[in-house]
C-alpha cells in the first residue's frame, strides 16, 4: 500500500523509514527540492494546494497524512473528495489555532494557562487586564519553535509587541511558573483502539526543544493519559497526537497540541517497543497498535544548527544517531541523538557524554 | 555521502534503512526493474558487469559494498580503480567458491566436516572412497538456500549425483551428526576494530533458514569469536562476516561464510544495541563499531512464500514485522518477524504464536 504525505521533511523521513518495514511505499508531497524525505519517497515537487498536485496524489495514494499543522484546508478537503486523510480535518483546524485549542481544552475540562483573544491593540490592552503580565503574546496559527511570539512584561510598549507579531489575530497567554514541561505521545487507530506512551519532561532553549526524557513512572501519567483520552475521542481522532502540558504541582496545563508525530516522541525510535512513527501508520491503516512500554531508560537530543562530532558520537555506547540529511543552518533542526540506558543514573551519565560532544 | 550496493534485495533495502539515520544516501545496481531497495534508493538498472553502469555507480559514490557472494570479479577489479570495495576482493573470491573457503578455514585450524573436491565423475568416486556415505554434494559456486547440492547415500548411482549438480566443480562434504547449527556475526572496520555478536542458533527446513534464536550466552562463543577472528584478520576484512557452524559437542565445524550481512543476523535489528546493517555500514566507513550487546531475549523467523496474516502479527506483543516489499512466491523469502522478549520461557512463547499464525 501506498501512503502520501504532506511535506517531506524529517517526520515524513521517519515515517518512511518506519513504514518499509511493514510494506508500505511513500510518496511526498512537498515543494523544496532537497526534501530530506525525497531520497526514500517518490517526490512530487508542488506547493501545498497546487490542485493539480494533490490530483496527483491521490490517484497514486490510498491513505494521505501529514507531518506539519499547517496543511492547508483546501488541500485536505479535496483529497478526503477521493480518500482518507489522517488525522481529521478537525484535528488540524483545531491545532492550527492557538485560540480554537484552547477553547477546545477548556471545553473538554482540561485545566490551561488563563488566556484572551487579541484581534486588535485595544483587545490586547483588555485581555492585559483580563490575563495580567507578564504574559506571552503568540500568532493564532502558523507559530512554531517559537516563532510569532513575544512576552510582555510590566512596563512594556503594548504597541510594539503588537507590531512585532505582525498585528495578525492572536491570544495572550499568562505567563505560568511551572515545575517542568512535559508532554504525552498518544495514538488512536481508525479501530477506536487507544495507546499511551509514558510522559516525556522537555527542555526548550529558546523556543526550541532541546532535550525529552522518557519519565517512566510518573505521577502525572494518569491525568495525562486521562486528557489526552478526552481530546482524541472528541475529535474523532485517527494517528498520534502530541499533547504538551506545564507541570504545576500535581496540575498539568495543556499548551498545545500537534496533531502528528512529534519531536518530544522522537525518544520512542530506541525507547520504546513500538516508535511512534510505526504507531501513527498503524492507526491510519487501522492495524493493532505496538506495544508503547518503554524499554530502559531513554532520552533525546536534538541536534542544531552545526553539524556536530558524528564519529564522536557514535563511539558513545548506547547512543544513536539520527540525521535528517539536512544541510547544517544555525537554529535549524538536523538530526537528533536517541540514547538507551539500564538506569536512571547511567542516563544522567550518557547525557552528560553526549552534552560534552555538543558544547 | 552515497554509498553504493551491488545488489538490490532485502540485504540492499535494510542497509539502506540503517544508513539513512547515519546521514547516508544510496544507489543499487540491480538488473531487476522490481529490486525491492529500489523504492528507497537511487537504482541503476543494469547487468551486475555492466561496464557504463559500474563507471556510473563508480562516479556517483563514494564506497560500494554489495548483499550477495557472486559479485563478478571483473566488476570489483572495475570498482576498484577508482573507489574502495568492501568487504574486500579476496573474501569474495574466498567465500563463492566453496573449495577455497573449506581450504581457508583449514588452512586456518578451523575444523570442518570431511571434504574433498571433485572435478570429474571418477574424482567423485575417489571423494566418496575418502570422506565416506552418506554425503554431500555441493557446486563450488552459486549455491545458496539449499541449490546446488545433492544428498548421496550408500547405494546412490554417483552419475545421478553428478549429473544433478550439472556435472560441474564441486566438492563432496561428509555428512555430520551435529546438535545444532550456529553462525556468529562479526564485524571489522576499516580501523581494525573488532566487534562480534552473541552466537544464533539456525533451524533450516528443505536447505532454508527458518528461524535464528540469540544465544546469550552460549560456552562456544568464545570458540567461535576465535575462528571468526582468524578469517578478519587473515583476509584483512572490513565489513559484516557470517560465519556458519555446525556444533558437535564442543567442537564447532565451519560450514561456510558469508562476506556480507546475513539472514541469521536480521534478530540484531531489534535483538542488538546496534543492528549487523548499521555496524556493516560503520565498518566499511571506518566509523567507531556500536555496541553487539543483545537486548532481551530474541529471535527471528523468516516468512517464506506466501504472504502470512500480517495483522495478526502486528498484534502480537514484542513481535516487529519486516517485509522486503516482495510478490509472495514459493519458497521466496519475502519477510521475517523478530520477537524481543524478557525471558527464554516468554520468547519460546512468543515464537509459538508466531508459529501458529504461519501454519
Amino acid at each position: 500500500m501506498k501512503i502520501g504525505i504532506l511535506g517531506g521533511g524529517q517526520l515524513a523521513r521517519m515515517l518512511a523509514l518506519a513504514g518499509y518495514p511493514l510494506g508500505l511505499d511513500f510518496v511526498v508531497l512537498e515543494p523544496a527540492p532537497d526534501a530530506c524525505a525525497a531520497p526514500l519517497a517518490e517526490h512530487i515537487q508542488a506547493a501545498y494546494d497546487d490542485e493539480a498536485a494533490l490530483e496527483q496524489l491521490a490517484q497514486t495514494t490510498e491513505r494521505v497524512t501529514y507531518e506539519f499543522e499547517s496543511v492547508p484546508a483546501s488541500a485536505v478537503e479535496q483529497l478526503n473528495e477521493s480518500l482518507s486523510v489522517y488525522p481529521p480535518a478537525n484535528a488540524l483546524s483545531t491545532a492550527r489555532d492557538r485560540n480554537n485549542e484552547k477553547n477546545l481544552f477548556r471545553e473538554l475540562g482540561i485545566e490551561t494557562a488563563p488566556f484572551a483573544e487579541v484581534h486588535d491593540l485595544a483587545g490586547l490592552e483588555q485581555a492585559v487586564s483580563k490575563v495580567g503580565l507578564p504574559a506571552i503574546l503568540k500568532t493564532r496559527t502558523l507559530g512554531y519553535d517559537g516563532k510569532g511570539q513575544q512576552v510582555i512584561r510590566p512596563g512594556d510598549d503594548l504597541e510594539v509587541a503588537w507590531r512585532s507579531i505582525g498585528r495578525v489575530p492572536a491570544i495572550l497567554e499568562g505567563f505560568v511558573a511551572f515545575d517542568r514541561e512535559v508532554s504525552i505521545i498518544a495514538v488512536r487507530s481508525l479501530s477506536g483502539e487507544l495507546a499511551f506512551y509514558p510522559l516525556a519532561e522537555n527542555v526548550h532553549q529558546e523556543g526550541i526543544l532541546r532535550v525529552s526524557t522518557c519519565l517512566r513512572q510518573d505521577s502525572h501519567q494518569t491525568l495525562a493519559e486521562d486528557y489526552a483520552r478526552r481530546v482524541l475521542e472528541k475529535l474523532d481522532y485517527v494517528g498520534v497526537l502530541a499533547l504538551e502540558f506545564f507541570q504545576v504541582g500535581e496540575h498539568l496545563l495543556a499548551n498545545e497540541m500537534a496533531p502528528r508525530v512529534h519531536n518530544s516522541g522522537h525518544w520512542t525510535l530506541e525507547g520504546a517497543e513500538t516508535s511512534q512513527f510505526e504507531n501513527h501508520l498503524r492507526a491510519i491503516l487501522g492495524l493493532p497498535l505496538g506495544s508503547t512500554a518503554p524499554l530502559g531508560h531513554a532520552a533525546m537530543v536534538n541536534l542544531i544548527g552545526d553539524m556536530p562530532e558524528t564519529r564522536s558520537l557514535l563511539a558513545l555506547k548506547n547512543a544513536h544517531l539520527h540525521l535528517y540529511g539536512k544541510a547544517p543552518r544555525p537554529g535549524r533542526k538536523i538530526g537528533h541523538v536517541t540514547l538507551r540506558e539500564v538506569s536512571a543514573d547511567e542516563l544522567s551519565a550518557g547525557l552528560s557524554r553526549v552534552h560534552k560532544i555538543l558544547e
